[in-house]
């Protein structure tokens, strides 16, 4: 394996429209979500570990999930675990990363994962990531991997893409928010937009440079740190200077003002698994397509339910079609599918009415 | 109080309709269904109390509910708990009982009265129980307190009576079963009609004579004890002769062929609890007309649902109406409030898909 290739996994978030399973004290990556033994962040560290060496695999969470990844992932040790002292969205956590690998190792090329995805084909992902890999280093480029949609999802960003170029890595033109459904149906219609993953490959070199560029302060802040990364001073200009970094996803920083960004299309199937819908999807599916994890079921006149209790409980469901039935000690949801969308609301809802305990 | 006033509390029964939370080792009148702080043996005992002496009320029950019974009625001596060794319906129990308390007290008048029905008015219920029990003093006569029915309810039975007299206590022309909807419509424009909620009253010795007219095989088998009842030797005989009675019950043992039945309307509000849905009917209900029990709810968009659980559990329900949801450890039930008549045969299903311990 390549000692130049280094990945970054974001594990800092909470999956809110995972509730009540992703909790704020246990959130969704670190859940065996699709019931196969592993957890989410377990499945994408190995994902990783087929083309990047274990030790150049950072994982970037926030602090109180520090003992969670140190327990799911013993391969990595406290220094590959990179800790946001203050939410702050993608951009300053990345940047950081990106300064703490250049100065271990200058020539390093950096993939930037998701730590909740699914995907399907892993030999396709390697050799799509390692194909942007051999791009960036010939390259001043910001990649990022594309997903051909298959449907007009209201939920996902778009990347349109320049055609004009035969080669595989194409030129981005723009990147679109969340469109409309009208908008989104016709972005299919015109073949050159995918989805964006939140996948990102870069050489540190070019990923330093387009901060530089575009978030000149930004960058100035955690510059200033560079003497203190990888010693035992670094913790603390970190939990002096995290918070003063402006709140910015990495799309916003730099990938929107950059010219030199380029997409790949995948050759995977993927999935964010972003909400219990999609999840839903990913699931095998018993006779009457429901999709359980753990639970033992008995229904009639249902389908299209999305099922999990938290050990083998009994359910029994009688006229109840495309429902989210989640069961924890402390908290049953019975949702309507085709509103998950709300459950974020929900969640809110709950801790303001009944604490933040359950949420 | 008259001392020659008894009681035998019916409390045999597994409430199957009330599963999964009325359950073969845990049965429906052993819980607390109304959430006011008393199981419903526990009110039953106490309604009964306030005209009955505590020492002349007989429970009749399964061996297995011997500790709950001693358990939740403290009051009760182990001679007050007659245990039935093999499930024979009532005809047998009631038998039974009447000849232990007739070697007691050959004068007693007997209430027989369900351990799992919720009255509202006590004092109605009292005076109306009196009111029968100086009928039964002067007659020889079998009594039943008939409830005036509010809707064509195709769940109960109905009992006839004759317009004729004057007298609150009417002659019964006949007992009908469970009729279907356009015949209970028809019971209830006819206005002579009122429904058999159970409840019986007759002096000890009206009530054997008609057993040995109508029984004559299970009084003389019955009988046959008549030495060894409230001795040593009871259980013995009992334990050797109780398997060989009949199946029958009180009904139609005694009631439908003896010609000297009557019936006192109630002067009381009255519901069996017979399914979720008639305790739905009694409980409190929220802003959203759902009844809770226990569970602290977020509801949007819901209303007409019982909502169970075990403990202060939350349950957020959207877009879910008139279902009975019941949550426990080890069993979650979300159905169709209309269809409640099913429960009975889910809970034989999951038997046998799941085995005893969830039934």
């Amino acid at each position: 394996m390549n000692k130049n290739n280094y990945a970054i996994i974001m594990a800092g978030g909470v999956g809110s429209r995972f509730w009540p399973v992703s909790m704020n004290s246990f959130p969704k990556q670190f859940h065996d979500m699709l019931g196969t033994g592993d957890t989410l962040i377990q499945k994408t560290f190995q994902r990783l570990s087929r083309f990047i060496p274990k030790e150049n695999i950072y994982i970037l969470t926030n602090e109180a999930y520090n003992d969670l990844v140190l327990e799911q992932l013993p391969e990595v040790t406290q220094q590959q675990v990179v800790l946001e002292p203050a939410m702050k969205n993608t951009g300053p956590c990345i940047l950081y990363a990106a300064l703490k690998i250049q100065k271990e190792n200058p020539d390093a090329l950096m993939l930037v994962a998701p730590s909740d995805h699914w995907i399907e084909d892993e030999d396709a992902f390697s050799r799509n990531v390692l194909t942007a890999f051999d791009f960036c280093k010939e390259n001043d480029a910001l990649m990022t991997l594309g997903i051909e949609p298959t449907f007009p999802n209201t939920g996902y960003g778009y990347i349109e893409f320049d055609t004009e170029t035969e080669n595989v890595v194409k030129p981005v033109k723009q990147f679109r928010e969340k469109p409309d459904y009208d908008t989104a149906k016709s972005f299919i219609k015109q073949g050159n937009f995918v989805w964006n993953a939140g996948i990102f490959m870069w050489s540190v070199e070019s990923v330093l440079k387009a901060f530089e560029i575009n978030q000149p302060t930004l960058f100035q802040l955690f510059k200033n740190g560079m003497s203190a990364y990888n010693t035992d001073t670094e913790t603390e200009f970190i939990n002096e200077n995290y918070i003063k970094a402006e709140n910015i996803s990495v799309d916003y920083a730099i990938m929107e003002p950059s010219k030199n960004v380029y997409v790949l299309s995948a050759q995977f199937d993927w999935n964010d698994l972003g909400t219990w819908g999609s999840l839903y999807d990913k699931l095998d599916k018993d006779s009457n397509n429901n999709a359980v994890v753990n639970a033992r079921t008995l229904v009639q006149d249902a389908s299209g339910n999305m099922i999990r209790t938290q050990n083998d409980k009994i359910v029994v469901i009688e006229g109840l079609n495309d429902y989210i039935i989640i069961d924890k000690d402390d908290v049953l949801l019975i949702y309507p599918k085709e509103k998950e969308q709300g459950i974020k609301e929900v969640r809110n809802t709950v801790k303001d009415e009944f604490g933040e305990n359950y949420c």
